[in-house]
């Protein structure tokens, strides 16, 4: 069993290769802190994008939503005067109204990404970190604003000072979470957002001490590539809270939980530095343009660490 | 001022043309007891009818939605395992959010609704016929029936003994409904179902009295011809509950609420019935294929009740 930890659309893209490849044997644990109520609906963007993607519905390219859809309701919702400054598209909203219909009915979120996954066809496992609600807020100059505020209306432009989790003493890991984490031979963080994405999982009471006594194979694959993300504000947020936005810099973050660190070969000349600490390195091409990329390196991991 | 009884398809198509001759002279009361809930949003057939027909957004030839909507939300509904035979568009999905956003947060459906008309441009004034829920059910051989699963989901064919309006005892009419009523000096019941939309409006608590007593000018628009309805079952309905299923079984239905009938010319040869009840008809073209049929029907009205 693997068990990753994942945010949205770099976690989702490693998490399509490893699924092709692993199959059912592939479960993700995926960040819902930055889930936010729109419209009265429970909005999930992070468990959205895995589920996409590996049902093969997502939007590769954009990383978000579900391809070829359309935005009829959220330009109508602007006529009527509500903000509409979160794009939700027309079939991606279907999922929205689905999960707030279940979680009313009193379906844990868990047994309703449970049903949403099956129901279109994904054979990895998806988890949701937790059933609690955590809400990640972004510390700026001017304010402090709940993520999607910052990342999809402010598109991440004001300074970040701070992150902070709400509710996140409260909440607690799902026991199929916690289990996941037990059973699995690899467990695997994603190139996700260090912060924001696999920070969320990680503060969970119990999920870092559970990393860290682990007897599986831990690694990370580094969400950046010469000091730069492929996709989001993961560099400029590490720059912002005083963490080196580079491969060491993540590593430092994961050192206590992980044993084998993916570079990519652009930052092979940092490997003897994660070496030195007494680690692993494993130098490949991480960039993940397509499927096909996604299936080599998952392959190329489960290789290197002997499992197959 | 001039205040119209509505239904859905064939009151909207009606109303259209009236406020096109008399703008905000108009107010048009709404049949609300076909409202159902689906996915946990409050769906509001009839209302959202005459907002979008008297907006120009409406499909005119399918009677119900927006023009060129699409289905994609509706869709991926019924992938994710939801019953989704009431179809409703992606467009049209935005009003029912609005909708079930804003009651939540404490506003009356006629404050949500006199929001919507005003942001789609619509002058005519438009108000629930109440606040409070009434639930149409239509009693057939086999099952009690909520509206909308008679006549969407099983195409109006089980056979009705009877209609029930769940709810009708404690509700009650809108304080500007009533207004609306001692206000105007022209009332005009729609060429809309007399049993399931007229019929609710007219059996809340006090409305039929107040449209006995008034000093208005009172008049119905028969919404069959030759026996006939250009849409919709009431027809059917008619028939099935034992009243004459032409303009004169709709006349009796009205005859202490109105002073004239509007009837088709096909149907001319019914108005000596009605006029030997010491009661005036109106004889013109009643189809309503266009705004234009629509305008010059208003305008014939206003002409001959002398209101201009």
């Amino acid at each position: 069993m693997i068990t990753v930890l994942s945010g949205g659309v770099g976690g989702a893209r490693f998490a399509a290769g490893l699924a092709e490849v692993a199959g059912e044997k592939v479960t993700i644990i995926v960040n819902t802190a930055d889930d936010e109520e729109f419209y009265g609906l429970h909005v999930s963007p992070d468990l959205d994008t895995v589920v996409y993607t590996l049902s093969g519905l997502g939007d590769w390219e954009r990383g978000w939503g579900i391809e070829g859809d359309t935005f009829r309701c959220n330009e109508m919702l602007g006529r009527l005067g509500l903000e509409n400054w979160f794009r939700i598209g027309d079939a991606d909203l279907a999922m929205s109204l689905f999960r707030t219909l279940m979680l009313r009915q009193g379906y844990r979120l868990t047994e309703v990404v449970e049903m949403a996954r099956r129901a279109l066809g994904v054979r990895a496992r998806i988890l949701p970190m937790s059933d609690d609600r955590v809400r990640t807020m972004v510390v700026t100059e001017s304010a402090v604003l709940p993520f999607q505020q910052y990342f999809v209306k402010l598109r991440c432009e004001p300074r970040v000072l701070g992150v902070v989790f709400d509710g996140i003493e409260r909440a607690r890991p799902t026991p199929e979470v916690m289990e996941a984490l037990e059973a699995a031979e690899l467990i695997v963080i994603a190139p996700s957002n260090p912060v924001v994405s696999v920070g969320p999982i990680l503060s969970l009471e119990g999920v870092r001490e559970r990393l860290r006594k682990s007897d599986a194979k831990r690694l990370a694959v580094s969400p950046l590539i010469g000091g730069k993300t492929v996709k989001g504000p993961a560099d400029k947020m590490l720059a912002a809270l005083g963490i080196d936005p580079t491969a060491i810099g993540v590593f430092k973050l994961y050192s206590d939980i992980i044993d084998i660190m993916v570079l990519d070969r652009e930052d092979s000349k940092l490997a003897p530095l994660i070496e030195e600490s007494g680690k692993r390195c494993i130098v490949t091409d991480t960039l993940i343009r397509s499927r096909q990329e996604s299936a080599r390196l998952a392959k190329t991991i489960l290789e290197n660490v002997g499992i197959t």
